[in-house]
């Protein structure tokens, strides 16, 4: 039988501070600890390398999509390195790839991933990330969600999953 | 001598208001007045046709980025199709190809194309599109500026361009 | 009325020597004289540069896509410049953005773009460019054709534009 | 301590030839008993299904960079989708992520991952597929290397492990 390939796309700034960082470890290793693949972008930096870690030492696979045309700036959690060569266009690859997409706190990047990964018709949760007024009929479709923490996160997914399938 | 390159990006969504397409159509034709080049995402759609148009019909040049991988929902009024069959990975291209971004009312691909272009460095006006609270740090550089109609668009367009030259 | 869109993509070497880049200056300014556009990859060296400067002197357009994400490698006589940053993977753009494909002496790169353009369905004009074996089921159909001087490349392009239209 | 994430790159047509298809089947089948990665295509056809099914069936790992914007088309044994919607701009994705390439028998699309590895400095092993006269300097410098059965492919890939770390 072949394994369960349901794909977590976790979002999130280069730069984090350390309650966002131990937040992504910790949502990294829930992942893993659901037999769920961990993607990211793939970077030796902020959320991207944090939640990496978490899923490696829980022993998840871990995707990074990486802007580079090398892998020089990747994070070190990173097992399957993906290099596109193609900076912020790979944000879409990112969205596309992902069965369902978590952002954490970020900057620009990250909303364009948000942003993109509502136009392609995914499902988005919100980890402590307050975007304001944008995207409200994304929300009120329950496409946009927000959660308060990493288990409201788990649930939510084990949730999507379960309607999904 | 050579001639000026200089671009100007419009972004905006594909399905818009008559008052808003009305504004579109406004700027295109003023970009187009000042001898500028506007790019957009080329499509027979909401402020890309309407912007087209008014920049064609006053003589301008017209860019068109396409998503798709053919020109069959190309605007009329585009000059240069530039098809890239890469989705909305081409928003990127639109940002990075034009010398300053304008974001006209759209829904989440608007959104990624003003999050995107800040990212890579480039100025956004946003004409009457309130984005909330997003991006504040930018503002405050005055990369990310609020224009109330399209002359002031224009206006900011001939500041930026006289600080850059 | 409408201007003509019609795009030759000319691809070609970075380094060329200087028949090859006589003959592309040649070849930009024919295709100039037609009232084509030009399109190429944009860079300020060999086939690039001197076909986009052939264009350009005979007052015709020239579209360069480019495969950084900055403007600092530019052709000197590209009008229009199109920003990937998105190194090789814009090869695909060129082919997809052109209506007829000619392919000038180059190297790996060009290879490339003749293979994607004959994949994506367009035909594709060897200018001077001995590619050997490959692709014999495309000359077949008259996808592939070899052309022996800049008067027979233009020669086949007008051919090519009566049957289409 | 780290997993190795040495990943070979298999390219090949989206239709093959029985004995062509076995050989994939029967080379993915070795990478996975070496412990390296698998990646392809992704699409449900030819070399890309064959190979992923001898990786899966050794218990192997299969990354697929799908062309599409779905994974409707994706090869059964494929367990980590890259689902790029980008078309064959995806083809430099495909060599840029591979620490080495092997191409097998395809079409133009397979001759442009060939072309476009050389170009961005990969090995690349073909597996009984004449390409003629193309890319002598790179044969000269033993970039191009031709393998005859799957095994000497593997020797190949070997030796290149041993001499890059």
């Amino acid at each position: 039988m072949l394994q369960d390939t349901f794909i977590v796309g976790v979002m999130g700034g280069g730069s984090a501070t350390q309650t966002d960082a131990k937040q992504a470890y910790e949502l990294g290793r829930m992942i893993a600890e659901n037999d769920w693949i961990l993607l990211n972008g793939g970077r030796r930096a902020g959320i991207m390398a944090a939640s990496a870690r978490g899923a490696a030492e829980a022993g998840g696979l871990t995707v990074g999509v990486l802007p580079d045309d090398h892998k020089g700036q990747m994070a070190e959690h990173i097992r399957i390195p993906i290099v596109t060569g193609m900076g912020s266009a790979r944000n879409c690859i990112n969205v596309l790839s992902s069965d369902i997409v978590v952002a954490c706190a970020g900057g620009s990047g990250t909303v364009s991933e948000i942003a993109l990964a509502l136009k392609c018709g995914k499902t988005v949760i919100l980890l402590n990330f307050d975007i304001g007024i944008l995207f409200e009929s994304y929300r009120r479709q329950n496409q946009l969600i927000d959660a308060a923490n990493v288990q409201q996160v788990i649930t939510l997914i084990q949730d999507f999953k379960n309607i999904s399938s």
